[in-house]
């Protein structure tokens, strides 16, 4: 299947090492991984998948591809801006919730809408948002709920 | 200055009354109502706002003016569907958020993406939400912050 | 009712006269403009509608209502890009295109996907477009047609 | 590269013939066919593009992924309507058009919004699209134009 992984671009280097490590964990599981295709945590979460020979999809914010962090296999520009924030969710059949701000804030609200199954690894602590202790725990959750 | 009132379609009776409030008390300072033009919380507080003589923008998801709700003095369609979602804290000043589920969680974070205050009533308890208990209280904090 | 002005940001004088007459035409019979908001055909179009105590509304590419132009009543910022292009013909009844390049030409075609009418001013001589000689001719065309 | 098929979802048997030589023809000189994602010439390219062994990324105006044609490999749900006309030409190197109407009249503007050649197949006679006689022709033209 095909999982989103919100976050923000400015992160912490655990929130980085997390990411990684659910990009991983998502590929070795052969689910592609879809999230903003920029950096922080969406760059991180690219790399790890790759590195475990994933599929990566990276939908942006701005009108250019080239935009995309270089583990995008493939790179989806919208010119949306923030609002770009919609596609994310919408686009995998679960979330997973790495850390974040407003932008990823928005992202949970949209997975709602879409009625995706979130998982959160340090992020917001909201009704709805499966808090995980490891990556292996979020990719187990979103795997039985989906 | 404009406020974005945010909150669900469907809602409970006590929500309404407080939506149509806050619609009332800001009519009252001189402010215009934004909001996602559609029904519960947003036509409540479009038809404060117009009990008060007040301005009313209505930003909705489809892609025709005449859905908008009775209340609503200018419709802005957009045919973005929930993506619209970023365009009503986009634009008002602040955010009066009210009850709501997904739609308004998605709202709020949108909120701090573009740097709005927020007050909210009975909605999403999330930090950076200023919780207040009338409309009041939240027409003033946001009037104090902006 | 509405009326769309579509057009190009950077025009020649000419154009710029024929937006200002198209706008105050416009008002001056009880329309409403619609435009992108920002400046050259749209500025002079709401400037026009302005001289004649008309009403306008901006729909803006940006996230920032400051960025339109000074003769827009209703500001509506959309973060969307050259996608707010698609709303821009929404929003009117009808739409009168002056000049213009790439942009008015996907407002053209935005214009027959939500059938509305169009009157030409030295546009894109497409199919569909009603080229007109005059601003009142554009006018009296687009009033008849809807 | 990447190039961008644009064209409209009801069209004649012929048209459809041209769009899946068209997809044929790009996937044999290995680039990746992008579309709309729903029927008539989309899917037709879609098809040729699988039946040369190519690549298919389909942009959809609606939030189910499901809704994309059985021959794209990616699909990427928008929720945006009309508005995801803007996204198909962005996400292309190169553009053809094959007939189509209003929806792709919007899709050859954003073309040259985003400064992106356009061969035609039968489509809209305007300045800046080369009209071309048959598929390979316009699949050279592309190449040699990016």
């Amino acid at each position: 299947m095909r999982v989103s992984i919100i976050g923000g671009g400015t992160v912490t280097e655990e929130k980085i090492d997390v990411a990684a490590e659910t990009g991983r964990s998502l590929a070795r599981r052969g689910h592609t991984v879809v999230c903003g295709g920029l950096g922080g945590v969406m760059e991180a979460a690219c790399r790890g998948a790759k590195e475990a020979d994933g599929r990566t999809v990276g939908i942006l914010p701005t009108d250019r591809r080239a935009d995309a962090n270089e583990y995008v296999d493939v790179a989806v520009a919208t010119g949306l801006g923030h609002a770009r924030n919609a596609l994310v969710p919408m686009n995998g059949d679960a979330v997973i919730a790495i850390g974040g701000s407003g932008g990823t804030l928005s992202e949970i609200g949209f997975s709602f809408v879409y009625d995706r199954p979130v998982a959160g690894l340090g992020t917001h602590d909201v009704p709805g948002v499966e808090a995980c202790e490891t990556p292996e725990e979020a990719v187990e959750y979103v795997e039985r709920e989906v």
